[in-house]
């Protein structure tokens, strides 16, 4: 069964056990008793459990039938939050998937070894960058891509946030910034990547990946939400690594509404085919990442989850290049640090980047 | 200019200020000042007013360069409310959105003027009933489909629930469902249209319409949100009626957080391609939604938008088939009545259903 743990922020035990009940049926067979008793007896979610959590709060566990979602991704969050969503204080805390499950979904296609073997680092921190400000034209993108490159950074990437604008289109910007990527590798013999962001329209995204293999790049950035939680399976099948970028999830994150962050990136995020999971870390622009919040998705993106491959923690969002040797000791090796900010309005972009690259590298030992 | 009206929940107007600058840097350049001063003075967001709402609240108004989106569906998320959903205190309540990215935007294909054609219904509300609960076969579904068409429904839609499970493959299930409608319109005269939900695999959405359409359905039901909000489009080209579910959506209905209903619903999903747009009308199974939202929501979908159609607001989930001349009354003609439980379970589908239709049919006049 793939058992799913909510919180219930109800008074009385009386009111969770309602909640629990209206949940197990709203999410499967959606219609009231006895509308089609065989197939209710079926399918109806099961409640296993039911406790008070301590806090004012009830924990409960409903089994679902994995036959529900077999191996598509969008049924399985439907089932897991799609009505209830519209719900008040319901929130999925953890998961326990079936093995069966895990197979069927897509899972990291390279996940941290994978993307280890192409960064010939098998062992230290992985140093991730982001070329922006949108508004910037291709050539300064990819000029961008060159100096973080020629200082060694493990992986370029695009800011979540350039799309197909005019001033720097798609199918340019990855040409020029992949080109500079391997004109600085070819000069220092480094083994740097750019992965370019791939959201965009749902029609053209088969295009968009064709063409970003075409150019040589061997992973991309990707808008899950908005581009769709199938997404990263799309770009899997392509051979290309998925870092997938968490803009619009803060939505799930209500104090007892939504889906726990740990939840939705470590085990979400991971099992639907993300190589690596950027979220905002603690300290940086975004108040609601505590450091044990962190620490918990780190612990579940690298977990041994059955058949699927642990994913790299990709904390950004204010990870500033002076405290890397700090976070390194925090989070440990089996961590990309996305480092953007501090490193674009460094006086010496190179220089600047050079220094976390050298941090990172005193790690593989 | 795309111009964004957020509530903020901050004490003080300082707080507020500087929530409304930092919204406004975070969206577009998300770069810290100075970092590339041309680019910032052309695209960093403007804040043009802010003002306390009287609730305790700021309401602030940002204006965007819509050249950041284009006719970009995922761009348009993200920049309303991407990675500030990970920031505390930001509700997006309004949109103001320029005529030149409405005609970017894929906006309804038929709208209610050309559903209102294909169902030859000018003026009245019209019936949608839905096919459940999962687990049944797709002979059993089928059966369903032929009797609420016999009854005269308008349109049958599967369960949102319905995905590719084994117990109604996606393919048998459109075929079987699609004949047994076309059936009961030979044998009754009438023009009831069947909507499968295409929601699954990413890659897979192109043959699942391919499929819909050589079946012989005009229109569709898709759960948008877990299916990539660009899926609208992507169906649209397809010549298929777009019906939006909303499962997973209430994730963004914070009360100080996210993005408010009618905005969502009533603008976003209409601007993006939605012909219909189900929702959980007050007095159902859904506790959040009062009457005063849902006529928020009714008034978005129907107002003049510059060259964008009107969109059908679908109430659902708990749509009582007794009740339907009372919300007739209150919703009025350009409304979708989608009713499924009550039919269900009512000891004569088939009369149950005419019922729902008699009443709707008298308001044709």
């Amino acid at each position: 069964m793939l058992r799913a743990t909510y919180h219930l922020a109800c008074d009385t035990k009386a009111d969770a056990t309602a909640q629990a009940r209206d949940i197990a049926r709203e999410q499967t067979v959606e219609v009231p008793e006895h509308t089609a008793p065989e197939v209710e007896a079926r399918l109806v979610g099961r409640v296993e459990s039911l406790e008070p959590d301590g806090s004012g709060r009830w924990r409960v566990v409903i089994a679902y039938d994995p036959a529900i979602v077999g191996g598509d991704v969008t049924e399985l969050f439907n089932l897991l939050f799609g009505n209830i969503s519209m719900k008040p204080a319901v929130r999925l805390i953890d998961l326990d998937v079936p093995e069966s499950m895990l197979r069927a979904l897509p899972g990291p296609r390279f996940g941290i070894p994978g993307i280890r073997e192409l960064c010939a680092a098998p062992r230290r921190p992985l140093v991730c960058t982001a070329t922006k400000p949108l508004g910037l034209d291709a050539r300064a993108l990819a000029e961008l891509c060159y100096r973080f490159a020629k200082a060694g950074a493990d992986i370029v990437k695009d800011d979540h946030n350039l799309a197909d604008q005019a001033s720097a289109p798609f199918r340019e910007r990855v040409e020029r910034c992949q080109e500079a990527v391997e004109r600085a590798n070819r000069e220092t013999g480094g083994r740097t990547l750019y992965f370019p962001n791939v959201t965009g329209s749902l029609t053209g995204l088969a295009k968009r990946l064709d063409h970003t293999v075409r150019a040589g790049c061997r992973g991309v950035l990707v808008n899950l939400l908005p581009q769709g939680v199938d997404a990263a399976r799309a770009i899997g099948k392509h051979g290309l690594v998925v870092l997938s970028h968490p803009t619009m999830s803060g939505a799930f994150f209500g104090a007892d509404h939504g889906i726990a962050a740990d939840v939705l990136y470590g085990l979400l995020y991971r099992m639907i085919g993300s190589d690596g999971v950027v979220y905002t870390n603690v300290g940086g622009r975004f108040s609601y990442f505590t450091l044990e919040l962190c620490q918990a998705i780190n612990r579940r993106l690298r977990a041994p989850l059955g058949p699927t491959r642990s994913a790299f923690p990709v904390p950004g969002g204010g990870v500033d290049a002076a405290r890397i040797a700090y976070w390194i000791d925090v989070y440990g090796n089996d961590t990309m640090f996305l480092i953007g900010s501090s490193l674009l309005r460094a006086p010496d972009l190179e220089a600047a980047t050079r220094g976390v690259v050298e941090q990172v590298r005193k790690r593989e030992r």
